[in-house]
């Protein structure tokens, strides 16, 4: 049972990156969010707001506590968040002294949050790195076949006569400034959240900056002056990054679609998919769901940013779109990136020698 | 691994809806395109088409075929559809001879798009019957409390008292309307696709649109003039009516969670998710996912409405969006509906007496 | 000053589409707004609500009153509506005691949405005759080149040779389906808006239900059960239908432009656009703008179904989002059909002899 | 006839934006598009490419030229671009040697592009002035009114009581961001488009990155290595942009009106607007609004996203669905922001003293 393209049995087999669903999977979440209660009672520890000793029986936590799955979708269930229940699996192997000092001040959103920020420092390291892959791939066949001649074509006309190096140029030249943006990008996102309650860390009074610094210290994450926990500029801005990464090998895509077609021939693809009725045809299926995935992804920033609209403290409505959202776009990019990377590497030719 | 929210193994104790999840699985897919094939070899038979042997010896393949899910994956990954090499699979059960009448004249589409519409024909139905049992859940509401008072609000402002009757009514009439709306677009979307290579059926002469009844008619589903391969308006008015269903429950839910305020309280909820920071609140987890569902759902019609612009006799690009899109639109308005049930379920009283 | 593409003093040499401006235009939205009151007021002495000479004296004002827009805007500017402002100087015409009578039991949103519904009736009237008009031309072309020869295309690839009578049938199949459709939803959608301030006509007692008969009569449009003020499921369907109908004219551009690549030649089109720098080209701009307008009015279909969470009985935010989306989305499918009209009357030739 | 909210003759009493409009109308446009072609001559006369007395000539069509609307209006309908009309204008009040100098090298999507960014650069310098003049007002009612008490609302509960500036703080810190993120992305943005008739500057051999420097540094531009013609990423980005402006402002607008529900109280305004029927209301039209405006923006952020789909070197189909949607979006941030100057203005108290 399995509904989304890129975890299904089937259509894993096109848009699977078994990569990143890692990264996105119920497993590494829970992993995320131990670690971020792990490293809050360090922090705090090491602020002087709970004892020592409690961050060690705490620490201890990070490889005893099993979580209990069926629990924790129970869990989500009633508190349409899986923090309470996660919290209080944890806090069974603890004594109650020490129970106390756990999760200190935090709230569901502190935990979830953060936890997403962790995986998406991972996430977008290794975007960047497939991006680069992906303009090193065109530079080999810019250095291969860049002489060649290719048809222009504006308006689905032929204008003039360009170089394939030209036309490379214009695949790639988006790919050098996705990784710009990503820098900037990854200054306003890879931060922790922790604000408690209600976003003011009303638990720790004056120490709640200090905290906050220590925590994303371990974190190895940025902090914003406060709590960002209805602010969701920095989660939409990345969904709407997820779209130019897709939407430019979308063009890329649209563009070696057309060059296949029959009765143009500017590329030449190995392998190419079969069709049950047409044994003769080699279809240019990695070309044609870049478009696809661009399209999905294109669309789906628009949904995601939907939930900037995040009322009051903390928009159940809001949030929980983030959640429907953002995991199947990042999907959709490092799906579009991998085919990408197939794709390239099919080309046998371009262009006219 | 498991990336929609719908099938997660934590997110899924909320957005969870097994008897639709179960007709989308991978399975349901390969059991109803296997379906496709058996009634195309009768169909086929019954019309001289092929040997009524041949027939009964592919009938024999729906018991004796067991998939190979690896394969059928790899598959999908070469060719972009999973039925060539589901076809493959199939035929080696098959004497060569028979094999030659097996799958005859169709195509991946026509079995793939089959496949979907026999499930959307059991995914109706359902649809269907729980709206109806909202309705009733909100008739029964009215009866318990339609007298009661309600302030009116427009504009976020108070505005005129009304009955809990008038308001239930602005949630239960839309309902009836979708009920019969789908009814409308099933007679559209419930048809057989069988069109072979290019949508003509090339193979079959002057048989073509006698076997497609046949067909039709083994599969209870009805037939276009035409194959309807790349004319996808009924995939996407279906998809519409989806977005418009979540929608409506969407509102009820926004008024749910506006009258649950605290400083409004015309609605006593019973349970109510917890909070791991605030023991002592009892949030409306369920209204305010229907919100999130709804807005899910109308961005997601946004999206799906894209592969209307369905090149030639088939896109690769524009069909497979339908994949990535239209399953998760059914489960969020299944979903939508289970949690309008538990939503309704929970109140325990509406307005002021 | 204009910035819609659709009434741009350039942009519109391409979008434009008098007539159904002038039915979207501020005037024929206060001339109906004019009927409304003028119907309403008939009704009402019909009904024995006000009194015949009221009535009278109001009927007046349908050649009396003249539309102050300056304050007519700040009204807006104010209110966020505009009937308060139009209602007080249609007012200023009318003795005191006749003023009493004006615009009795009704709210702004019963001015404002029948003043739609009465334009969406001829909107729609004229739709469907271009949509009828669109299907002769098709039969037309089918007629003279039908029998001419067409490589079909899947994935982009060659597949077998169909005729050009097959791929007409494909465009022209769904058009015959959304005049059905639309057929449909005219029962819904062309219903009278009146409910006075919160939907329940509090104000007329018993008596609702036969004055709103007697206004719909009038106005030559349905009733609703109950008022609809916060059901907008029938105003988003349409658009969704608006959709669909540009969505097809946009697959059938789609492949006019693929047609008409130099390398293909499977149409000839007479005129074609331009390029400032390339004097021989010919550019198949029709074509490729119903590609624009179908992703255009998709897209849109999915903002204007957000509108579908309209919260308690007046939602000026969701209202609100139908004024500024629906609009473009009638002017883009109208300006499609006029498009589709001219790319066809365009066509030379059709495949091969 | 008016279709959009933005210049409507009455709506736009609330969505009227004067200036932005003004940068955006026809007559803007094409007075951007003159001083392309000035600027053009002018690099080009410099770089020794046309004689300077041509460039002197031409100059002289800066005051001379006067459009007619009506032929380029035709010109759009024909060609589907404006520029091929408005070059046939301008070389009409040129001898027929110096006319061969104008518009050298240049194609319609240098002209169009060009002047688009030669606009956005005063667009955005506007917005992020207005976005300043937000967060001056927040930090002013900050100091009015943040020591006052408001209770923290999550998930539409009562959570904890928190301050006026915890509240403001989240509202002001998003737009901080923005202004940060508007720096970096007009690097990108605001770079002259100068490639030619298939973006490799054919006519200009090895003199084309000297000429477009050039140009650019005369339109105060800057440049990228390569034409951008078929690169739409940067225009992609900056509507994302837009949509997290309007977001963000939707978010306070959606938590005031909130707050100005009777049963809370948590803010008075002055004003408000009016009912036709119940002239007791004052009804926060500004919050609802922004609310509006950042759904639309959001929506439409998403339609924009597929113009990344540009195929080849250049895509009539990608590129006009630009027209359609950026303009609008810009209005409608610009528009946001104005609504948010009014709303913040009319605060006359916040929370609890």
């Amino acid at each position: 049972m399995s509904l989304s393209a890129f975890d299904h049995p089937i259509l894993s087999g096109l848009f699977g990156d078994p990569e990143l669903a890692e990264l996105l999977s119920a497993r590494a979440d829970v992993e995320a969010m131990v670690a971020f209660e792990m490293a809050l009672a360090q922090a705090q520890a090491e602020c002087g707001i709970i004892p020592l000793a409690d961050a060690g029986s705490i620490a201890r936590l990070a490889d005893e506590y099993a979580p209990d799955f069926g629990g924790l979708r129970a869990g989500l269930g009633r508190d349409g968040v899986v923090a309470p229940e996660l919290v209080k699996q944890m806090r069974k192997g603890l004594d109650s002294q020490v129970a106390r000092s756990f999760h200190f001040g935090a709230t569901s959103q502190d935990v979830i949050d953060t936890s997403l920020v962790i995986r998406l420092k991972s996430i977008t390291t290794i975007l960047a790195s497939r991006i680069a892959a992906v303009e090193t791939m065109l530079a080999d066949l810019s250095d291969r076949f860049g002489d060649c001649k290719l048809m222009a074509r504006t308006r689905m006309q032929d204008a003039l006569e360009i170089s394939v190096a030209d036309r490379i140029a214009d695949w790639s030249a988006p790919l050098v400034r996705h990784r710009l943006r990503l820098e900037e990008i990854k200054a306003r996102l890879l931060v922790v959240q922790y604000g408690g309650a209600v976003g003011v860390l009303e638990k720790l009074g004056e120490d709640g900056s200090l905290v906050t610094s220590a925590l994303a210290s371990r974190l190895g994450l940025g902090v914003t002056e406060k709590s960002w926990h209805n602010q969701r500029d920095s989660i939409v801005e990345f969904a709407g990054w997820l779209g130019l990464v897709s939407g430019s090998l979308g063009k890329m895509g649209q563009d070696i679609a057309l060059m296949a077609q029959n009765a143009v021939g500017d590329v030449v693809l190995a392998g190419g998919g079969g069709s049950s009725a047409m044994p003769h045809k080699s279809n240019p299926v990695s070309a044609e769901v870049l478009v696809t995935l661009a399209r999905y992804t294109a669309g789906s920033s628009g949904i995601l940013a939907q939930s900037l609209v995040h009322e009051q403290e903390r928009s159940g409505a809001a949030w929980t779109l983030e959640w429907l959202v953002l995991p199947q776009m990042i999907m959709a990019t490092g799906s579009s990136l991998l085919i990408a990377v197939r794709l390239l590497d099919s080309i046998q030719s371009l262009g006219q020698a």
